[in-house]
């Protein structure tokens, strides 16, 4: 990704992190990963990111996604014996976000993906996601998620995060941080 | 507590999230909780929450405090050999919390609780938080914390929240939801 790209999505996300009134630390500030999966294109795909706190038993984040931008399809899978995989819950502080996830296919789904990357897409079951509502996503659980035309904000609390555990659909894609 | 009092905390401590910004569900403002923890005071000692999730792994809340409100001196103790204790993360969202844990004595500390309380607060070393300031309490490690003059709300993150186990250092308090 080139580093204007970045910039350009951190201060975006920025924005919108004022806009949902989440107050961050000056470090934090600085800190905001804008994450684009290995693919060169974060306007379409990949997310920015605040961690707060990732310990070996709890882990929460803010995540935002800019206008249109696609977490793309992926799961935790087990870790070993102890860790069933890294469960998590969303819960939508600011605009709307579309998470699809495994269940029955929903008709006329509200996100919009470009085919480059819809070939990637294998679960379609909708969860509309407006403020203060939320969802969890069991472990080893498909999942992607779109925000709509606003972008979105996301609460994101969880098991503990081992980001360079996810599988991701697209082959891609690598988690890099 | 007299329902007339628990429903004034109730609406107050709505009043505070509204003012940070917090989207709650219709259902998350019926069933916020104000706890007196058995004292009855709870203009002084208390608090009012809103819990998002708590499963078997991690457990996500909006604590609010109201001016001046308390929550007294207490631990969470190990549960068996797998789990020391909860451990918790504070962030606050809004207002100034003083965070009271184990260490050097702060002189001069900002918090000013009514004799009758403060008899039972053991440790003093002071944590002042702003919004986007956090703080992780270790599993079993003493801790109270007071609101500044107009109140706060507070975000907690931790492992699984198991209420009824927490071992309070004024022996008059129960956790009864």
């Amino acid at each position: 990704m080139k580093p204007k790209d970045k910039e350009k999505a951190r201060v975006a996300a920025l924005g919108l992190l004022k806009k949902a009134r989440i107050v961050l630390t000056r470090s934090e500030k600085d800190t905001l990963e804008a994450a684009d999966l290995g693919l060169g294109d974060i306007r379409h795909v990949g997310l920015e990111v605040v961690v707060y706190e990732n310990n070996d038993r709890y882990c929460a984040k803010e995540i935002v996604l800019l206008p249109r931008q696609v977490c793309p399809e992926h799961k935790h899978p087990p870790i070993n014996h102890r860790n069933q995989g890294k469960q998590e819950t969303f819960r939508c502080r600011w605009g709307v976000v579309y998470l699809y996830v495994a269940g029955d296919r929903t008709p006329l789904p509200k996100a919009r993906v470009p085919a480059r990357y819809k070939r990637h897409l294998t679960v379609w079951h909708e969860i509309v996601l407006h403020p203060g509502d939320q969802y969890t996503i069991p472990p080893n659980g498909q999942h992607w998620f779109q925000a709509g035309d606003k972008g979105a904000v996301v609460s994101e609390f969880s098991s503990t995060s081992t980001d360079g555990r996810d599988v991701y659909s697209d082959p891609r894609i690598r988690r890099v941080p």
